[in-house]
């Protein structure tokens, strides 16, 4: 029950009750005894001396300087110049389950536009009783729902079709980001303008625009528009951020995120799918037979190891070493985690920090001890509808290698015995 | 089931549902039609025409130039100098339950200081078999949890015992914030050490310390050391801010925001209260007999309308309208919040966005028809434990007028005809 300064195991009492199976003593974090002379411990340093900084200045604080790398990231070859960039969430670096609005995965596909609260409007036209349209004002006139949803990009994880590419888990999956929404249902507004909710809807549509110059067109059926749809103004407590669609955007839980249309400015009752350049040309899944999948709605149930991973390899050597991921599904709530270190061979059921909640992120945690040896994490993710998330094999079996689109497949980071982390391939 | 431009009110089928009764037809939020001539529908908006902003530069971002409102505020004649200073959260502008780390309420004695993960230093000491000191890195070696808490400053709505003074929900009620945290249990920490959870821990406390010039030190009793108290290195997902006490500090849920030691660098284990200067001359509530309250560590049942309020005026006259606020307790979680319009004489149950979690934040919502005449607002929180908030005469009965902290009484915001409000007294 004592731990020492050279870093020999000794014992870890606390850590054993969670730790995979290891020789009585074998833990060690490697905390060192009090009295080390540490001079961070013996000597008053200067943080304790002085008075630190005011904080009036800082009326909206950012990361302190020393978390600089916690930052979105571009990929330059992914897209043509940064007007249609992807921002990736930095996912290696977060934990919990929240993604601050500041380092939130963004895409957009003409700029992010600068629309006042006050020039904002909302219409609903098409096959209404009465066309309206709403101001912002209007909008907060309305009851409010609040929920934490994950956004997922169609494209996340997309290059890992042709194999193992980007070298870290910001840029293979950081197409993603869990927010806390709050918004006006859409049902709400449709029944505003007179839709008949109680009529026949088979068959009945919405077509939604964002009022940025790429429009950004989609097609949402009649039953998933009136089912949990948001016209959302603020998300985690504050206004949307300018580049997540400022003042107002939908929120289509578990669905692609080409569809959460930002800056929306028209919603028109159809009586069929549109079939736009978003829907058609962008966003739907080609086969091996030249036939391409249509209406790739719902993000399927995924996960990734965040840390370790390429970048943020284990810097402790061995010993204990907290293995963390995120895990999702577009089709409802996460019921379980496995962590594989073989490849896939053999299967550990990861913690999960809390019960799967609909539509939302869910961090799992598998708290083990390293011996060193190089190991080959993998993580696999299980739904309440009995889905499993499947090996890259099994995915290209059926999708073949056509497709950009809905990859959700078991991410692997080879950890080598220095700590380091890789993307590759299990053959 | 038509509305028009003149803000005439027709009716709002789907509102009608939520709001108090009223004659039918008689609701408006006053949605224009849509074939009213505003060039913001009728014309191609320079926004639709040209490209926006490319996001590249903004790897990690800031509320866009329109919500510059929406910022921590300090009350200058409330503090000495900014080394002390209070940043109040700008509760009247947010929605949901999370709170943004950058404009989080935040408090600190001797400024904010610059502290490294590299140089951070956690000792546990005392009486424990084996005194250790935790770098950063051992940390993060140990299992994690995550948890949604609320951490309000004690002296938060301190002003209001001597009357309503200050003009805003931001300053009776700023003081607190609602975060996500990441973190490893205090109670595995200390048994890292060699605390024997099975003994005999009666009477065993444990005294925190922050590095900081404050040091801010505070007595915890034993019993909750070792239920949920955290040793936290994130909020929302990202490491804590500089003023949130960056890289580690101490969440103790549901108790005053002075226990959770921001910067912690010491837990000794005692064999009593240390009773520092922050539990003794601070952070006490003198009676009207001169004896003050001891150990008033949780944080009793509380509420605020937070919209409307002074700084959140009603600005759509009457018609629909969305009365909305927070509400939580430290000793378990909401059960109902009920809302008055007449400073208390009749109440109405609201609706919780989410049913009440443990010591987090809870919204809460009134979709009422507001007919235009004067307002006395209040809000009302009741918790699991069967308390009730009470009025700011019960609670001056029993504690007098002595005191500072722990003011949880019933606010009322007057609202005039013309939207406007204000803090007052109901007699």
């Amino acid at each position: 029950m004592s731990t020492n300064e050279t870093g020999n195991p000794t014992s870890r009492r606390a850590f054993m009750r969670g730790a995979a199976a290891a020789g009585a003593g074998a833990l060690s974090v490697g905390a060192a005894k009090a009295q080390t002379a540490d001079p961070l411990i013996t000597e008053v340093q200067p943080w304790a001396q002085e008075l630190g900084e005011g904080v009036d200045a800082v009326r909206y604080g950012l990361p302190i300087e020393y978390e600089s790398d916690v930052v979105r990231r571009n990929v330059e070859w992914l897209t043509a110049d940064n007007i249609s960039s992807i921002n990736f969430t930095p996912i290696h670096a977060l934990d919990g389950t929240i993604t601050p609005q500041g380092c939130a995965f963004e895409r957009h596909h003409s700029g992010a536009i600068d629309l006042k609260k006050e020039d904002y409007r909302l219409m609903i036209n098409g096959l209404v009783d009465t066309p309206l349209v709403f101001s912002y004002a209007d909008l907060e006139r309305f009851p409010r729902e609040n929920h934490v949803y994950f956004c997922e990009c169609a494209a996340n994880t997309g290059m890992e079709w042709a194999g193992a590419q980007l070298n870290g888990a910001q840029f293979t999956h950081g197409m993603i980001h869990n927010m806390e929404y709050t918004g006006v249902s859409l049902r709400t507004l449709l029944e505003e303008a007179g839709l008949d909710i109680a009529g026949d809807l088979k068959d009945k549509w919405v077509f939604v625009e964002g009022a940025d110059a790429s429009s950004n067109g989609r097609s949402i059926p009649m039953e998933k528009a009136l089912d949990d749809v948001l016209v959302a103004f603020k998300a985690n407590g504050e206004a949307l951020r300018k580049e997540h669609g400022y003042p107002v955007r939908l929120v289509v839980p578990g669905w692609e995120g080409n569809m959460w249309v930002k800056w929306i400015r028209r919603i028109e009752v159809t009586d069929g799918p549109v079939e736009s350049r978003e829907e058609t040309s962008k966003y739907t899944d080609t086969l091996e037979n030249g036939v391409s999948r249509k209406w790739t709605w719902a993000m399927d149930a995924k996960s990734v190891v965040t840390s370790p991973s390429p970048q943020a390899p284990i810097k402790h050597g061995k010993g204990p070493l907290v293995i963390t991921g995120l895990a999702w599904t577009g089709r409802g709530a996460i019921t379980r985690v496995d962590v594989s270190k073989d490849g896939g061979k053999t299967w550990e059921t990861a913690r999960l920090a809390k019960p799967g909640e609909k539509m939302a992120l869910t961090r799992f945690y598998l708290d083990t001890d390293w011996d060193g040896s190089e190991m080959m994490l993998q993580s696999r993710a299980m739904d309440d509808t009995g889905y499993v998330q499947p090996t890259k094999a099994q995915l290209r079996e059926v999708r073949g290698l056509n497709s950009i689109y809905h990859n959700n497949c078991i991410q692997t980071w080879l950890v080598r015995s220095n700590g380091e982390a890789e993307n590759v391939e299990v053959s």
